[in-house]
């Protein structure tokens, strides 16, 4: 970042990743744990493990291709663990590890902020809305 | 949800949302504050206002077109205030509103797990790639 920039908040912690560069692979591991449906697979699993079928329960609307591919981006960057188990017929379970457990708090904070405050964002854009009618 | 879903930590709130269900308005806010560049442009504003060039500048890599549409819809949804200046030439800044500061917040402790977390990331990234290049 140039010297006028004031981003001290990214800069604070004395890392050298910065999701706000677009060349940082911290950018590609924040946009798996917050798109469409990282987040909500991450919070699925929060309060425990699951098989595929479960899971897709639980997030409800994703498709099998979209879990399957969420689920890989999640377990390459070390943020689920996936366990084969060699029954008849084969069982996958899936759970978050400790850095996954550490990311998905942080997301049931956020996730519970926006459902709680969800009363102010309706009126916002009944209020935008109406400007907008006139 | 049915009644053998325990996503408690949704429910614990006592708020009628939820994000894990599909319909719910509550998803679309989710993902308007963690999409692609909805969580880098509430970021970027926590420490100040700007004007959209100069938060072109802070949000590497994001072109003029989806930062407009991602401050419409972080507008619209009450988080961000738009406020323009009939000066000559006209100028627009741009800044958190209570709530969008609220959430920004989350975001960047979010944000700043990920970057504080990255070489556990990239070590896990090693390992997987290694395991499937046998």
């Amino acid at each position: 970042m140039g010297e006028t920039e004031t981003l001290s908040v990214a800069d604070d912690e004395g890392s050298p990743f910065d999701v706000f560069s677009r060349l940082c692979p911290s950018r590609g591991t924040l946009e798996h744990v917050t798109g469409r449906w990282g987040s909500l697979t991450l919070g699925a699993l929060y309060e425990s493990g699951a098989r595929f079928n479960e899971l897709r329960r639980r997030v409800d609307g994703v498709s099998e291709k979209m879990l399957s591919q969420t689920l890989h981006a999640l377990e390459r960057d070390g943020l689920v663990l996936r366990e084969a188990q060699f029954t008849n017929p084969p069982r996958v379970d899936y759970e978050l590890t400790d850095l996954g457990r550490a990311v998905a708090t942080r997301l049931l904070e956020l996730i519970q902020l926006v459902e709680g405050r969800m009363p102010e964002v309706l009126e916002a854009r009944a209020r935008y809305d109406a400007a907008r009618a006139d």
